[in-house]
């Protein structure tokens, strides 16, 4: 298993009038969360859309359970339970600074070879880093 | 049953570097075209909170089949299939210009009474606008 | 002198928990005005793009007066009062459905070849089109 | 004078299909290195607004040089020249990690009484906080 965590202040700007975070900014927490993991893992998302692969989103999961408020300082935990493949499948979980889990969720993400346009295997490597976790 | 539609503009700040339409977008494109099936419908999400409601989102489920571009011109269809309860359910599906389906999904929300902050049934007068469709 | 106009639905994504919508939204908003300006013009912007040009944004002003809430439908008037050059200057002015300026501003672009990387005279195709107006 | 600084991971999501970070997320950036110098000098803003005081934002000002791009880790600098009164000026220097000047800007926010609406000196505390600066 890989896992690996990110901590994000919420801004006043994603705040709505509720006057909670409004739920549309998770998804982008969780992308910042996976940049984060990746980046520390030794091979940055920047980095391999450079060696000729992007990752676009195939699903999307969130259940949410408490809301954040402006000024939280919430930590995104990430977890990769399965060997990536052409897909790789994301695991997420949110929590305040209080340590209340605020939503978990999922992503699957699909490698594409950006000549081809289609799904394909990550690169050799990115295999090789990745797969010391398995 | 219960549907309608709403069109939406593909903003150039609502793309990303890949070319596509962020995905994470699509919950604030799911809550425009939730809250303009509302209003139509003669009950405006507005109104609901003058009335001393909030419908906080539960869960949030995104299937992902194509990506939309800057300028698309995108139709949000919204159907709530079950008569709403303590919940309401809607469904929602993205079709470009071209009428391909971009993706589909689906969010629970929650009546919550905003003095008790407890969940709660819709009140009267959603109902009976609502019930007629049910 | 060149003007047209567009109207946006505030999204509740688009609130802050002040209740108003975010102050950062407006470059967004002008932007969108921008876009379907150019679009009715004759000449869209994604047009401009495919033929090998861009258009960064090189100064934004905003003064803010009167806020704007979650479901305002806002008109967004867009002034171009010079004749292009390297740099096109658009002036904006917002209004809620009752009629009071919400806040009036100013962006200037610049055309960039994207081949070269550097400023340059919009092509020639748009000269024409906008010319017309001057 | 009072002066402080943030960081800024730039999100996958905040760029736009030129590879650029989007224009329209300065704004949000600046409200969060705000934010962040408002926390660190002994008042967060969150503190403010429950002592019954918001601080709408009156004018914005942005002069874009270079862009960010995607992970680019962005310093926003903030500077307070002048001793705040109903109104106080911020300005803003963002560099990129190789310490080039990407954009700078200024805002003046309003201290505006919750409870009239009506702009208003800073509360006592706050005003015991920063004149310490000045």
């Amino acid at each position: 298993m890989f896992c690996g965590q990110t901590q994000i202040r919420v801004r006043y700007g994603e705040t709505d009038k509720m006057g909670y975070c409004y739920y549309g900014n998770y998804p982008l927490y969780y992308e910042q969360a996976r940049s984060d993991v990746f980046r520390e893992c030794g091979c940055s998302y920047a980095e391999l859309e450079k060696n000729g692969f992007m990752m676009p989103v195939i699903s999307l999961n969130i259940n949410y359970k408490k809301p954040a408020f402006y000024d939280d300082l919430i930590t995104v935990k990430v977890y990769v339970k399965q060997k990536p493949t052409v897909r790789m499948t994301f695991e997420y979980e949110c929590f305040n600074q209080n340590g209340e889990l605020l939503n978990s969720g999922e992503t699957v993400l699909c490698f594409v070879n950006k000549k081809t346009g289609k799904p394909s295997m990550p690169p050799d490597f990115f295999q090789e880093i990745i797969n010391k976790y398995f």
